[in-house]
């Protein structure tokens, strides 16, 4: 089928190629030139502007939104509005806030469009292993997208669903995400303390790569853990920096709201935090307190 | 080659009966004459006592000792020693602290014996996918046992080795399980906030399936998780109630010794510890002191 | 100077005689008659409308909401306003998160009204102890309400200050409340591990009582901690069940928002919502995965 | 009575000062010469050898050692035994392990020798306000002591006592300094919050100075950030780098092995060794996991 896609980035733009692949149409728009033209020069028809994306679309169309979460796709679905017509359907492919998904499915659809929210993971590597999507709306408008999901997804029936009513899919992918952040600092957490432990001079890369055979903890996080390690065994060079990209946080904060006590996702949200934190004020406060009652030197800056 | 086996519960008894299919020997011990029975039956030799196992098995004999940590691998290697001469290797296969496994290591070298450690991993599933070995010991030893490892792993290159000197083996898998717990609770706190929201009734078999095709988060674990779930989705008739087995405090007691900050580990671990108490203390201390300085009602039990 | 006073309970009340008995004119509403009577009773006025209240203190007026945060405090401000005048001062002393002060405070100014948040710390002992206040609200207005300040305060100059423009006193309350979580389960968790040193056999009352002298960890809190032990020694017939009333979620999500990592802040807040968490999901999700992998018994309800 | 004092630090000199005020004869060692000559200025009795400090002491001896745990206070009780005789008594004040301190006792007391172990609480501040002491030993010789106790405490019978036997006073003090790490971090974490909060502007000196009078939080600790907060305000110069002393991670390992869940005292552990963590592989290694599954850019140092 036909599908328009907004945002031709490292996740948009691998889909619209393997969408392309499969046999379908699409026609991307990005701010990028270069996104466009790599489009258009792989063989699907990258455009410069929305009007352009529209027009060479037949109705009803469906047009995934690929762009940064908050208002960024308010400001796609503003201007995209008035070049479509009833029937259209916006899909919402990033990581949008559910609660922003479902105030943007109200006052969509009274005006006679589809809305659907799909939650993607599989990172840069969907293009070839296909993309794991959690995905909300209403039933009928889903369902008249099939042939993209079974496209973009791993395999025909597999990895993709419709998880409940709009929101429901930017709701499991925020979880998801959440789990991330925990399975991810567990295993960061656990190759730290083999590597502190000098005396044995444990060799890092072997250990992961016993570990993704039969162990308890094999995953596709190791698999891209051990890929890391024989890249840069010391993982010299880095900075112990650690964006965090919204949804960690969303979960907490809805875990909370639903009196879920979630220690380990909350944890693992709070050091990526506390890896952003420069000369720490906390720590400097705990630094005169023993000061001040124990007369314990400070170490001055 | 020969082996002998003492301790022929879910792990040995599996072990016993993967080797076999390989074409070795396997004499087997247990305390259960159901379980010697049942080795026997399934073409290996059970025996029913250490003098047995010693006595059908040729020099230089590698025993693999399958039992609790702590007095019972003591008192083990202290029946068969006697029985045992210079040049005979013992394997710990178990959950051994690693600073046990290296003072055994250390009594039992000078007498001649050889000593391994081997952290197992893999579970009820090892029979046929292979078990996830980390070994620790002197190169030689290891080395002389190299045929017993090629089969138990999941492939003959794969998913073993041997990590370091003696104690390296358990210390790595103590770490193993660490994350183990890590990863088990980011989950179990995943799901538990998508069942707490009752307003999207989601299916948690159905999100699990997905996830299992593509997501970043798809792992063994997960796998397990979506056939625990499709066998109950509710999880009815379970108490809320988690043991730990050792290993998950000593990874949380040597992080801290090696001055590594490891919150996720450690808070899955306090999470186990904190299913196990009835009637919290702590929780109550926090109610009296409410009604103290707030006059807050208490809840009488 | 004159206070009408909406809420007389707890705080309310004792608020409403510590006034009194400095002198001031009390004028008291509440739903229930027994409070507006008992006020009366003890020589201020208790009234039964709201109508009442306004009549019965001379422009321009004060009156100080202490009602619960939240819907509560919207629809006091509601009914009250039509009976105002400009020049009137609303003082709401609850609990109410900032950014709803800040709301509210945007929408009476311009109508002609102030409006001044006071986060009141202190419980069932300011009546005799006095008020710790944090106050936001614009200078002048802040400043009007010297003389009512001065009185509830612990001292004259003492306990009470305004921290900054409207919000801030409910921010700064908030905060203080987020430590005070912390404190409690500090203090909480520390008796608990002495209760359990079975072996030694520890006087829970004797050791506060000595901690309450010449110790670090001196404070209000260990002494109220002290007196509740001294009534129940082993906090018989209390349910390990935890309330939290907004302010420490609060200080989470701000945290959070702020980029600043507070774990035990948050710890705390997560136990309590762990202590009314029931047949906890997430245990019994760990106690399935161990069976799934290890065939670990789990524990039937 | 006489009191023999070893190690004439911080806590040493000024415990001997406390005590030669009320009228006991202090002999004091220390290996500065400085530190004894200063005892002797001011009025008590500064040796420069062990051998001086037991002659110039009558039996039976109380010899307060006050000296940095672990292996200086097991060289201190093998070098000053020879010189002793039956019927000595030894007090160990420092912050020894109550393990150390029970086998300790267990070599004593067989040998003639009194050992009694007391935590003492109230660091440089004591000298005007009094120590807090949780002693624990054998009843008779505890008692023997009381003189001593009395005066060094706040009150002659307040902020002192006999918490049960040998290793109980060690114990007692572990988990008060667990408890005092937990609260400064509750502490530390809401001025964090406080300061990071730069829309409201504010004054972290007044907030802390309103807080000490009438609110839930106040305490000593309070007071004492309140003086840190007067002379620095910022605290500018300072790094954030807090060290433990290891009651701290004494009390986390003793609450795993009671099975007493205690997230915050734990945490407050870990924030600490958090401090002293350069470059933090665990945070690299997230870094390396988001770019290799997201392509996330990492940030290189």
């Amino acid at each position: 089928m036909e599908l328009g896609i907004i945002g031709l980035g490292k996740m948009g733009g691998n889909m619209a190629e393997r969408l392309r692949r499969a046999g379908h149409k699409v026609v991307g728009f990005d701010f990028s030139k270069e996104a466009t033209a790599k489009l258009t020069a792989a063989g699907s028809l990258g455009v410069d502007s929305l009007e352009d994306l529209v027009a060479n679309l037949s109705a009803p169309r469906a047009i995934w939104i690929m762009v940064p979460s908050g208002d960024p796709v308010d400001q796609t679905i503003a201007k995209l509005k008035p070049l479509m017509q009833k029937g259209d359907i916006f899909i919402d492919g990033g990581n949008s806030n559910y609660k922003d998904t479902q105030r943007r499915h109200d006052e969509l659809v009274p005006e006679g469009f589809g809305f659907v929210d799909c939650g993607t993971s599989g990172g840069i590597w969907g293009i070839s292993e296909g993309y794991s999507m959690m995905i909300g709306g209403d039933k009928e408008v889903v369902e008249s997208l099939r042939p993209i999901f079974e496209t973009l997804a791993p395999g025909k029936d597999e990895g993709w669903g419709r998880v409940g009513p709009s929101g429901a899919g930017h709701f499991v992918k925020m979880v998801h995400n959440g789990i991330e952040y925990g399975l991810m600092q567990a295993y960061a957490e656990g190759f730290s303390i083999l590597k502190a432990k000098k005396v044995l001079d444990l060799d890092l890369l072997q250990i992961a790569s016993i570990w993704q055979k039969g162990s308890v903890v094999r995953s596709w996080l190791l698999d891209l853990t051990t890929d890391a390690l024989r890249k840069n065994i010391n993982l010299d060079g880095l900075e112990a920096f650690v964006p965090d990209s919204g949804e960690g946080r969303w979960t907490v904060f809805e875990a909370i709201d639903l009196n879920v006590s979630a220690p380990v996702i909350t944890e693992s949200l709070l050091r990526r935090v506390r890896s952003r934190e420069e000369n720490n004020f906390t720590d400097r406060m705990l630094a005169v307190m023993r000061n001040e009652f124990g007369g314990h030197a400070v170490k001055k800056s």
